[in-house]
């Protein structure tokens, strides 16, 4: 049986790529650090910001959310309802009980009342649903963070997501993607800041916290996400680890430390500006949900 | 049956990425052309040079002697015999074997009588086989070249070796490997220029070259190569490429067009002076094969 180093207690719980056994509670206290010292290193907010965490009731999102509010940060959740029947309504009790536990609101913002449901827009719409749904989303969740008084968008990307999305823009070399892979955004032209303060700890790591924190979660996935597209990288990037645990980890750091910096190098500014329907920002003339709305009506 | 896309003959060639049928002669023709597209683009060469090919008896080398000499290059053969039983004299005769149809001399090292055999270094040297082989072999390779006045080595590395490497180093961000990684290592310092004009070529496309030209090869592997290292990163490739042909090229191709420039800059010399004891080039005070020498006597 392995043995927690700080306390010696006998446990479970062995983070393989960073060599470590904790008992629960030091676990608890080693994860929380390691979200603060990823918030620190990258600046992504002081205590002074207040934070929207956008969460999905998944493990990720609720364990950020917790994390959050145990740092002290002021940390508020928000949840689109998406209309997906029990999925949706899972997601919004589980992250409800959360809220109530954390003693912090939830914000919920209705799709189906405030704009079209996903499935309506799918049918007028033929990119794929998880497209139309994350331009939604970003959309929505920008522009309630601004209505709320928000000044930071944090979002439950985790170690797993930020690498099979850099091993994607690597193997096509897609610097124009390389080059905004980082877990801050900035600021500026109608968008808040948006983060990523799990960009460093893996879906493993969420999911042990989640758990020895007793968070409930929405443990199945969305119907609609088939999830085919990535299974390769994700397999492939899972071998590498396991035959050598911390391939992921440094593949995300080195980039972030050697290749990100030298990506930005004569970058110019990307030519957002507000949409001439609904003035949120935009890099064409019209805004992606601007123009769902035409569609819908066309 | 596929027909060849040039005259319409029936054939069983076809190459996914390009999307090309072709016959044998068709084939060879477009084959060559494509190597000497790679000379020019990446200006390796021009009809005034001298090259020696450094030839191992395996396909990939093989095929590019031919293919250089058929282009009207000058070309000739370099092949260290390492002492490797059968392995080495069968690389040997079938390198042989085609200097004589191309008309052209092979240059033959005997490893054991001019320095020492890889399997005595080996007994007092810690280093992995392969790596110990490398080292003995681009030295000797490059003092050949220099001895019999050829300005430039070329060398059969194809594009799946560069994609298997360029996959590693990125995966890692060895920023010091991968703004190296390009297929022509100019000359000075006391090193002719090396270049690698099949690295556009597939391993399949090489060994159809020789197939087709009937060209024979030794088709089995150095008997020191467990080949163990990499197989997870060729094996992952391989089904990339599989399900979307033109992955591994698109991988190398825009890494050399996108990413490659970008890590040229604020690059300083490398220090690279004479060693001390032989005055070949070296980073060191003296060189890798002088080291080896020294533990050899001592």
């Amino acid at each position: 049986m392995r043995r927690c180093i700080k306390c010696k207690t006998p446990t479970g719980i062995f983070i393989p790529h960073h060599k470590l056994s904790l008992c629960k509670e030091h676990y608890v206290e080693w994860y929380q650090q390691r979200v603060e010292t990823t918030i620190r290193k990258f600046r992504m907010f002081t205590r002074d910001d207040r934070i929207l965490v956008a969460v999905s009731g998944g493990k990720d999102s609720l364990a950020l959310w917790h994390a959050l509010v145990s740092l002290g940060y002021e940390a508020d959740g928000f949840i689109i309802d998406l209309g997906f029947g029990q999925f949706s309504e899972d997601s919004i009790h589980v992250s409800q009980k959360l809220a109530s536990s954390l003693g912090r609101p939830l914000h919920v913002m209705d799709l189906n009342k405030e704009f079209y449901s996903i499935n309506e827009i799918k049918k007028k719409d033929r990119r794929p649903i998880c497209s139309i749904c994350g331009t939604v989303k970003r959309y929505f969740i920008n522009l309630y963070a601004k209505k709320l008084g928000y000044q930071v968008v944090a979002t439950g990307h985790n170690l797993d997501d930020e690498v099979a999305v850099l091993l994607v823009n690597t193997l096509s070399w897609n610097v124009e993607y390389l080059r905004r892979q980082y877990p801050v955004l900035k600021e500026g032209n109608g968008f808040v800041r948006k983060i990523k303060p799990l960009c460093k700890t893996t879906e493993m790591e969420n999911r042990t916290y989640v758990e020895v924190n007793e968070i409930e979660f929405v443990e199945y996935k969305c119907p609609y996400s088939k999830g085919a597209t990535s299974i390769e990288y994700k397999k492939f990037i899972e071998d590498l680890e396991n035959t050598s645990p911390g391939t992921k980890l440094r593949f995300y750091s080195e980039f972030l430390r050697k290749v990100y910096p030298l990506l930005q190098k004569g970058v110019e500014d990307q030519g957002v500006k507000p949409c001439k329907v609904c003035g949120e920002p935009t890099s064409g003339e019209v805004c992606a949900v601007c123009l769902i709305k035409q569609k819908m009506s066309g």
